[in-house]
């Protein structure tokens, strides 16, 4: 497939970059400084849409001829948003107050390529519900893979893979980029 | 986490390899010589509970003193089960029929340890929702990818995974191996 355009993910984020490079995207990283505010009176949807939009634009607004993929994810439970965990004792209280019960991953995405005016921004929601971790396995999982930079505190990806019982909707949305969705925003632009 | 006894892997798939790997397993593989008859009458859950024991037991009766894993997956659609595909026609027949269409994954896993008498086997199933694939999508990714090797001729652990639209259930059974089902036996011997 025939990618038209020179493309930038203006994201930090390792798991993004190889999400990208799983269906063959050829892009340059140049994440973008836009500070998040947790205080932010919005949805879940608003907010992750908001952040995916205000760091697409930081990095297209100076790259003109570049496709740029801006992204957010939050975890929700109980109606608050979950950003990364502060410290270590935040994140074993995250995983023990998730345990055996079902929250929301949202992703906001937004891709903007300024010179031909494209600017689309969505969302997607999975459904993730973790079995009973015991204490033992929360503390093994926060010592050996400190999941410190995650939002939620976990990753789907790794060995925290064996406390997750289930999910509906799309697996890779819970890693941070909602691939299918993507696609097919994407597809309209290539030939 | 103190696992107690040597651990083999009965199987050829680098994706089960991988996802043992994943959860810091420590193992060997070797692979056996079972033969899947596509022909016999027995439901989906219990054709791969059925092959995923001859396989196991096929290695553990040579390696009495071993934890050995045995695992096999299919494709369910309309009933039908879907193995390997033939070739590239059967290929793109098999991934026209599934377009826009859920289907069933189910993985069926046993393991064994002669000398403690150990013995269990369970399976998981996953609904997968896909887009409706163009011929063109399809053409690329067998092209691409090649996927002769797996059941139902995609992985949703490639580039395929744009085509997924959602799944419900247990994301790695799909990739042929069930980590939180296999972790909630497994756990019950480790210290």
């Amino acid at each position: 497939m025939i990618q038209p355009f020179p493309i930038i993910l203006a994201s930090n984020s390792p798991r993004r970059k190889q999400l990208l490079e799983m269906i063959d995207i050829d892009f340059e990283v140049k994440p973008s400084n836009v500070y998040e505010d947790f205080n932010l009176d919005l949805s879940p949807e608003d907010f992750v849409q908001h952040y995916a939009r205000e760091k697409s634009l930081d990095i297209a607004n100076k790259n003109h001829d570049h496709f740029v993929i801006g992204a957010d994810t939050v975890v929700v439970y109980n109606q608050k948003i979950l950003g990364k965990p502060k410290n270590i004792d935040d994140s074993f209280n995250m995983l023990k107050s998730l345990s055996g019960q079902t929250h929301s991953v949202y992703t906001g995405v937004s891709i903007n390529k300024i010179d031909e005016g494209i600017s689309e921004t969505f969302f997607e929601q999975t459904h993730v519900t973790f079995n009973k971790l015991t204490d033992e396995d929360i503390s093994y999982y926060i010592e050996t893979y400190k999941p410190l930079d995650k939002a939620g505190s976990y990753g789907i990806q790794d060995w925290f893979a064996v406390c997750v019982n289930r999910i509906e909707g799309c697996f890779y949305n819970v890693m941070g980029f909602p691939l299918a969705a993507f696609y097919s925003h994407y597809k309209k632009y290539i030939k």
